[in-house]
């Protein structure tokens, strides 16, 4: 058994992590530091052009481990919704066109105006069923993202493990999670829903919680340089089957941003040897 | 019934709401405001000096629903939990000494150097456990605040209503729970949680989640100002059988603690009657 923490062929790369990189540098750095796995975020996919994009990939031998992101289902009114399951339908086809092995899914949080977060839960869940049948014709897993109770009220209302693993039970074929370590690593029921989630774990995502944290979004820290327990998840995610990818993402406006993404690469290969 | 939105006589101003000012202040403030009840922290109490500060409350007849705060149980070596622990037993004299009808309790996160929030969680249960026979003495129950989970790492390691409700079927007599809508909103599970505190609710915090929020601390907003359903929270709570305060608890560096206090406890008292 490979072991993820110390096989830099399972070490994949958000675009995030590297946000000043457009998709070709992404590309071209990620192969120049060994690294042969990228998650890129739509806006470089677009900005690159869909057949360019896949060309680039393709030649490089990249694997995409996830196209980041669809979702933001839940809206104020029909129309908004309907523009909602439309561009994740596009998502999609983005992600089948690039190869990506799943779409994943920050579902959104409250519409403009509302305070009903467990309507936005069905919201969610009946965009979800909406864009289902798409996905399973194009062969795209839809990785269900639960993220951090911080982002309930405008990025995603799924925030436990928990929630993300009841969705895949009632959808079915098709559907899977999307864990990331900074958005589930307080979480009293971490480990068992980890294991209820053995094969459906589409994508593994780390990264660490800085202490103290001076941003909700843009200071995510360097695996290592915070608290949380990286090596005890990664044994559970492991002993539930996983065999994919870590993939770093790392949203950092005032550290990693701000380096030389060379740089940021090396160091992430050092930090998946010696602490994810 | 009394309806706990609109009757003043069930309005309680915790002292962060109102920062700017000391005990006496805050006694006097509320006075002229109508109100009858207090919730303080701990600096201001001392720095009144204990004796004086259980005079002016008794003399002007305020209500104290709750001292704030103890707990900071988990500590890297024993020495560190002992001081935790006695800490602690002056925070229960400090709260019996003002009549307060709860001790609250921000638990604590992970200690320095630590990255087992399991193992904190465990320090929390055995801190409590040492803590609870000196306050059924004082006959001062401990009120177990669980905090948002963004404040998992380092003020508070139990993070759902669920976690503090195991905490008290397994303590029993002289626990129970603070429940702060900020900490609590977005949990899937809190209307079953709340329903299942029923009886052991000692306290209920009212404020709200703006978005966007900008700071993790101090940026929490006015009842009406955010997203928070309030009122299906309060039925909820009022269905459990609560019929104490409504504390309003406001760490607002940017914009409440820039305004006069007189002017903010006029808020407080409009929105509780409008929005709570």
């Amino acid at each position: 058994m490979r072991d993820l923490a110390n096989d830099r062929s399972l070490l994949s790369i958000n675009s995030m992590t590297v946000k000043p990189w457009s998709l070709e540098q992404l590309v071209e750095g990620c192969t120049r530091a060994g690294i042969s796995a990228i998650s890129p975020w739509r806006d470089i996919v677009q900005a690159c052009g869909l057949p360019r994009a896949a060309k680039l990939i393709r030649d490089h031998g990249m694997t995409v481990t996830g196209l980041c992101r669809g979702g933001m289902f839940p809206a104020a009114d029909e129309a908004g919704r309907r523009a909602a399951l439309d561009d994740n339908t596009r998502a999609v086809d983005e992600a089948a066109a690039i190869g990506a092995r799943c779409l994943v899914l920050v579902v959104g949080g409250l519409p403009k105006g509302s305070r009903d977060i467990f309507g936005a839960r069905q919201q969610v869940r009946e965009g979800l069923a909406a864009l289902l049948p798409h996905a399973r014709a194009a062969n795209v897993p839809l990785a269900i993202e639960p993220l951090h109770p911080m982002y309930a009220a405008d990025r995603a209302c799924l925030n436990t493990l928990a929630q993300a693993n009841d969705l895949c039970d009632e959808l079915g074929e098709g559907t899977g999670v999307a864990i990331d370590v900074y958005h589930v690593w307080w979480d009293p029921q971490l480990h068992e829903q980890i294991a209820r989630a053995a094969g459906r774990i589409l994508a593994y995502h780390v990264n660490d919680w800085l202490v103290p944290t001076t941003d909700l979004l843009l200071d995510r820290g360097m695996m290592g340089d915070g608290i949380i327990d990286l090596r005890a998840i990664r044994t559970t995610v492991e002993a539930a089957g996983y065999r994919g990818h870590c993939e770093v993402e790392i949203l950092s406006a005032k550290t990693w941003w701000k380096r030389d993404p060379d740089e940021v690469l090396r160091t992430c290969i050092e930090r998946h040897q010696s602490v994810v």
